[in-house]
C-alpha cells in the first residue's frame, strides 16, 4: 500500500490499460488516442493553452519547463525551501542562468514579501522568471503562489514557472485565469498513473520567448511538440502503454469532476492532520501552508514508524530527505486515495505508535480523522 | 500485428508485467529488480562496462549519447544515409558542434573510405567523435560499422558513437570486442517492450571525454545515472512499470540466449528478403548491407500494398520515410518475431500482390521464405 508522494497508488483499470499491445503510433487508431488526451489534459490544465506530454520523469519535465523559454546569463529568481526548489536551482545553474535563490527554512512556506521587494527594484526588467515550486513534497509545504505571481504580473516582464509535479490534480490550478506560463507535472503523481510521462504547459508569452530562447534543445525542444500536438501526432515515439494508461485515467478524474477531486484532496489532508495533532504528533508545515499532496510529521521515531507500518502492515510511507532524514516522515494522500485509505493508514499508524510506547487517549487519531472526514 | 520497426510485437508475459502494481522505486524490492536488470543489460550489451537506463525515446538515448562526451565546436563525422543519420547531425548542430557529414545515398550503404581518408588527414587530432547509425531503420541499409571502427581506432582520439537503436539485440555487437565507446538503443526495438525506456553504454575512455565536456545537461547527465547504478539506484523517478516489463523480456533473452537470437533475426531477414526477390519484388539495400531488423522493398504500389495489408490482413506495414514516401515499403522482423510470423506476413503479401495483379509462380513467396527458414 503506497502511502508516499509518487509512485501513487493507480487504479486497477489504469494498470489492465497498460497490457494492451502497444499499435504503432503514427496510425490514425493512436492519433485518435492523442487527441482525446490532449483535449483531457487541457481541462485538468484549466487552459486552453497547449499541454505537451514528454517521455521523461518529473525533473525532465522541470528542465523542459526551463531550458525553452530562456538563454544563457538570464536572471532568474527561484524559491528554495526544500529538496525540490533546491533541484530547480541546480538546473538554472547548470544551464547559464543567473539564478538568485529565495529561501526559506524547509517546512516554512517562502515569504512572498522577498519576491515583491526583487521583482520591485528590477526596474530595468532583467529578471527573465520566477521559478515556484508549488506543493514542495520535502516538506510537505503548499507556497503561495497567487501572491507570488501577482508581484510576477505587477513586473510584467518575467514569466511564471511552476513546479507543480505533486499540486497539479490534487489543488485548484486554474492555470489560465492565474495566468501561469508554464507548469510542469508528472505521471505518477496526481494523474493516478506510473511514472514515465512529464507534462508541461505552455501559455502564448512563454511561446514568445520560446522563439528567442537560446539554450540549446533537441529531445525536449518543445516547439517540435506543440508542432505535432496540433496534428494528434508526436515529434519522437512516445510510451504507448503509458499513453493508454493516461487516456484511462483522465477519464476517470472526468467522472469524478474536477471540483469533487480537490475536495477529496483537501479531506484527505485535514483528516490527515487532525489525527496527527490527536495522536500527539508535531506538524512540520503549518496549518495554512498545508500541501494537499503529503502530510509531513516531525518524530524522531520516523524510522521506527516507517519500519514497523511497512514490515507489520505493509504501508509505505515516506522518509525525510537529506537533512530531515530520521527527523520527519510523510504520509502521502495524493491521486488515487480514498476516505478509507486515510483511515487505514491512521489506524495503523496509531498502533504502530502503541507499539513503540507512546501515549494518548484510544482511538484518538482514528476518532480525530473520522471527525474530519465526515 | 505489428511488422513495423518499432513498436516492435510484446510478448504476453511482458505485457502482464507492465500491469503489476509499481512499488516505491526507493525500496530495497526495486533496488533488486534495477541489479537484475543492470546485469542481463551488460549481459546483452557484451560489455563490462556502465549501460545506463533513462527514461526517454530512442531519440532521447541518441542525444544523451552525444551531449555527456562533446563540447561545443567540437569537430565530429556523422554518417548520414538516411532519416536517424540526419537526425544525428542535426542533433550535433543544435548543440554547436562543428558537424561533418559523410553522406550515402538513401538505402546505399555508407563508403568506409571516406572516413579513412578524413581520419587519417586529421593530424591534429581535432576529430573528436564519428557518429555512425548501425542499422539505418528507414532504408534497411545495415553500415559496416568494424571497418569504419576500425579507423576511428587507428585515429586514437575519437570517440565511437553508434546507433545500435534497430541492431541492439538483432545483430552482435560485441561491445568490449570491437571497442565501441558509446552506444544507444530503445526500449520498442530488439528488447521486446513497449516504448519508453532508452539505453546507452559508455566505454571507461567515453566516460574520460565526459569529465571534460562541456555541454550542459542535467536530466540527461549520465554521470548521475552511473553513480546512481552503482548503488542500484536511479538518479531520477525510474518508468517503474516499463522496467519490469525490461526485467521480463532480458529474461526471456536469456533463456533463447545471444547466439539464438542473432541467428533467427538473420533467418528471417534472409527469408524475407528470398521471398521479396521470388516475387519479383525489388530489394532497398543490398544484399551484403541488409539490416537484419527490416528490409526495405522498393514499389510504386507501397501504399496500395500497405494498404491492403492493413486493411483485410491486420498487419501493419512500414511505409516510406520524407522523399522514399510511397516509393518503398518495409517488413519489419526485429524483436519477438518468429518463423511463424515471416511465413504470415510473406503469405498475406502475396496474397496482395495478387489482388493487385501481379504475375508471379504461384506460392513463389512462401515457397522461397520456406526454403531459406529451413
Amino acid at each position: 500500500m503506497l502511502m508516499i508522494p509518487g509512485p501513487t497508488p493507480v487504479p486497477e483499470k489504469v494498470l489492465h490499460s497498460l497490457a494492451k499491445h502497444p499499435i504503432g503510433h503514427r496510425s490514425g487508431d493512436f492519433s485518435k488516442i492523442i487527441a482525446e488526451i490532449n483535449q483531457n489534459l487541457k481541462w485538468l490544465h484549466q487552459t486552453k493553452g497547449d499541454v505537451l506530454s514528454l517521455n521523461v520523469s518529473g525533473t525532465g519535465a522541470m528542465e523542459a519547463g526551463m531550458i525553452n523559454f530562456l538563454s544563457p546569463d538570464d536572471r532568474v529568481l527561484v524559491g528554495v525551501n526544500g529538496k525540490f526548489g533546491d533541484r530547480w536551482a541546480k538546473i538554472c545553474d547548470v544551464f547559464g542562468l543567473k539564478t538568485e535563490r529565495i529561501t526559506a527554512d524547509w517546512g516554512k512556506p517562502l515569504d512572498t514579501e522577498e519576491f515583491r521587494t526583487k521583482l520591485e527594484a528590477d526596474t530595468n526588467k532583467e529578471i527573465k522568471a520566477v521559478v515556484i515550486t508549488h506543493s514542495e513534497t520535502s516538506a510537505g509545504v503548499l507556497n503561495d503562489l497567487v501572491t507570488i505571481n501577482k508581484h510576477v504580473k505587477a513586473h510584467g516582464e518575467a514569466l511564471i514557472i511552476v513546479d507543480a509535479v505533486t499540486s497539479l490534480g490534487a489543488y485548484n490550478i486554474p492555470i489560465d485565469d492565474w495566468g501561469l506560463d508554464v507548469v510542469a507535472s508528472g505521471s505518477q503523481k496526481g494523474y493516478m498513473i506510473p511514472p514515465g510521462l512529464g507534462f508541461v504547459s505552455v501559455s502564448e508569452k512563454a511561446w514568445k520567448a520560446y522563439a528567442t530562447a537560446k539554450i540549446p534543445r533537441f529531445y525536449m525542444n518543445l516547439g517540435k511538440y506543440k508542432k505535432a500536438n496540433a496534428e494528434d501526432s508526436s515529434p519522437f515515439t512516445p510510451p504507448i502503454n503509458l499513453m493508454y494508461g493516461l487516456q484511462t485515467a483522465l477519464q476517470m478524474m472526468q467522472r469524478e469532476g474536477l471540483e469533487n477531486i480537490f475536495a477529496r484532496h483537501l479531506r484527505l489532508t485535514q483528516a490527515t492532520r487532525a489525527a496527527a495533532k490527536a495522536l500527539g504528533l508535531g506538524l512540520f508545515a503549518p496549518d495554512d501552508a498545508a500541501s494537499t499532496a503529503i502530510t509531513a510529521i516531525s518524530s524522531d521515531d520516523s524510522e521506527k514508524i516507517r519500519s514497523i507500518m511497512s514490515k507489520k502492515y505493509d504501508i509505505a510511507l515516506a522518509g525525510g530527505q537529506d537533512h530531515l532524514k530520521g527527523k520527519i516522515f510523510r504520509i502521502g494522500h495524493l491521486g488515487f486515495v480514498s476516505d478509507r485509505d486515510i483511515l487505514t493508514a491512521i489506524s495503523c499508524l496509531e498502533a504502530t505508535l502503541i507499539e513503540l510506547g507512546y501515549n494518548f487517549d484510544a482511538k484518538a487519531g482514528v476518532k480525530a480523522a473520522a471527525a474530519a472526514l465526515s
